[in-house]
């Protein structure tokens, strides 16, 4: 894609995240602003010093990642204007090779940990587990450590710090991917091949009144890309729908479908339009 | 509740978690199996080391716990006999009480770190975050730091290991609480006041796919307490289908309705039917 090669991006850093790679993909020339939290990477560009901001908000894994969904929810200023995906290739680092038998400690975040657990459980039961606040920052703890010491982390980290790929791929599960999405100002123009992500919410309970309003896109053959429910955190079992459909919101089907859910829900929330990639 | 004082209850250690204290309202004077992993609860259960396993499902603010969402999906061989609901306050504590001010260090798991962002910023803008693999740990690596050094964890373990409660309540979000389910061999006789859990996926996509099969449930007026969708961990984008449905399974309306969902997916499994709590 062609993006000006002025623009500030904001992500959650440090460098050498994913994050980090995925503000590469979508634009390699731009200016990066690494953040502290999810919330600061929509804060910058509210505030205008980003131009756009990168997010993750979902992985093939894992799942949706909840600090995201949750802005997009409460965050009035800022919409998704278009969306990356990031191929997750976790690999084992440290000072330099050495033997799986040698590795008494091993420094990631506790969700890329569990990742690779059986990897871990396999080749080096002796190792003692030490959570990190990210990747990134385990690879920099990994070098300040001792010769024994490795770290689960991107290959961009071990590029970043000097850190020794000792095995690419250590993850589990093959077919690891984040899809991030852009929080801009306004969302992306029509292309022919989008995505709209809605969320909404139901003033009350009764039975069918999810399968109700799905039919208000189900009748006009619009096709329902993602579905997923948050808690609306005032009370435990009550939630908010979070929902992506084929097409752009300017398109006419769209237009009546999503005023008919409207009219069902307490709360709809229009997020943004987008080009798909898949 | 009246359960045996001779069952063996398996969860998600250390002492002094919150899936403890989950036990312990499920079954007071049951013996208790603290274990390393949510999987490895549903393991004690199945090779009977364990009577029943007790693991968080859905936090009122975090929403769905995906390790286990994701081993109620694939695992054949246990199911849901009980669901338990705890109030999650967290509790700012240190060997000895000391203002706000003096606290260079806080200890916790990065998810409850999150849950009191900015209580810590508010008040110990000074204070380094350090991860820690579980709020239990967190305390006990604090207990064995500098005395400027406090923990973010449940007031069980405050006591657990002798810590002194700072300020309790720390969390952001008021209302926070944890649905646990029982795990089990076999799930729950019909109360009158029941729910059933069920999973399933689509074969394929197409427009209106899922509309058509929660309708099995709305046209026979059984109420759909949640739908929450997590990756099938083949391809990004392509989603299992957890639902909680009012009633039990062997209601004659849900029996039609589950058959009537079963003919137009690949899969469907019932997790298991049991008493609902709210």
């Amino acid at each position: 894609m062609n993006h000006s090669n002025l623009k500030t991006i904001a992500y959650l850093g440090p460098e050498g995240t994913y994050s980090e790679q995925a503000v590469s993909q979508w634009c390699s020339g731009c200016k990066t602003l690494p953040v502290g939290s999810i919330p600061a990477v929509a804060e910058s560009v509210i505030t205008g010093k980003a131009d756009q901001g990168i997010v993750p908000i979902e992985n093939s894994i894992e799942g949706g990642v909840t600090f995201t969904l949750d802005l997009l929810i409460h965050e009035p200023n800022v919409v998704i204007s278009g969306e990356v995906i990031v191929p997750i290739n976790h690999c084992l680092m440290a000072k330099t090779k050495m033997k799986y038998s040698e590795i008494l400690t091993v420094y990631s975040h506790p969700q890329s940990l569990g990742q690779c657990r059986t990897f871990l459980e396999v080749n080096m039961p002796q190792a003692n587990l030490i959570a990190s606040m990210s990747n990134s920052t385990a690879v920099e703890e990994m070098m300040s450590s001792d010769a024994n010491s490795a770290a689960i982390s991107s290959e961009r980290s071990a590029r970043l710090y000097n850190a020794e790929i000792i095995k690419f791929n250590v993850e589990d599960q093959p077919n690891n991917e984040t899809r991030f999405v852009v929080l801009d100002h306004k969302d992306h123009e029509r292309t022919g091949k989008d995505k709209t992500s809605i969320c909404f919410e139901f003033g009350s309970d009764s039975p069918g009144i999810l399968s109700h309003a799905l039919s208000e896109f189900s009748k006009r053959g619009i096709n329902l890309m993602k579905i997923e429910s948050r808690p609306n955190k005032k009370s435990l079992g009550k939630y908010i729908f979070l929902v992506d459909l084929e097409g752009h919101r300017t398109d006419q089907i769209l237009q009546e479908a999503i005023s008919g859910v409207g009219q069902q829900t307490e709360m709809l929330k229009i997020l943004g339009s987008y080009p798909t990639l898949k």
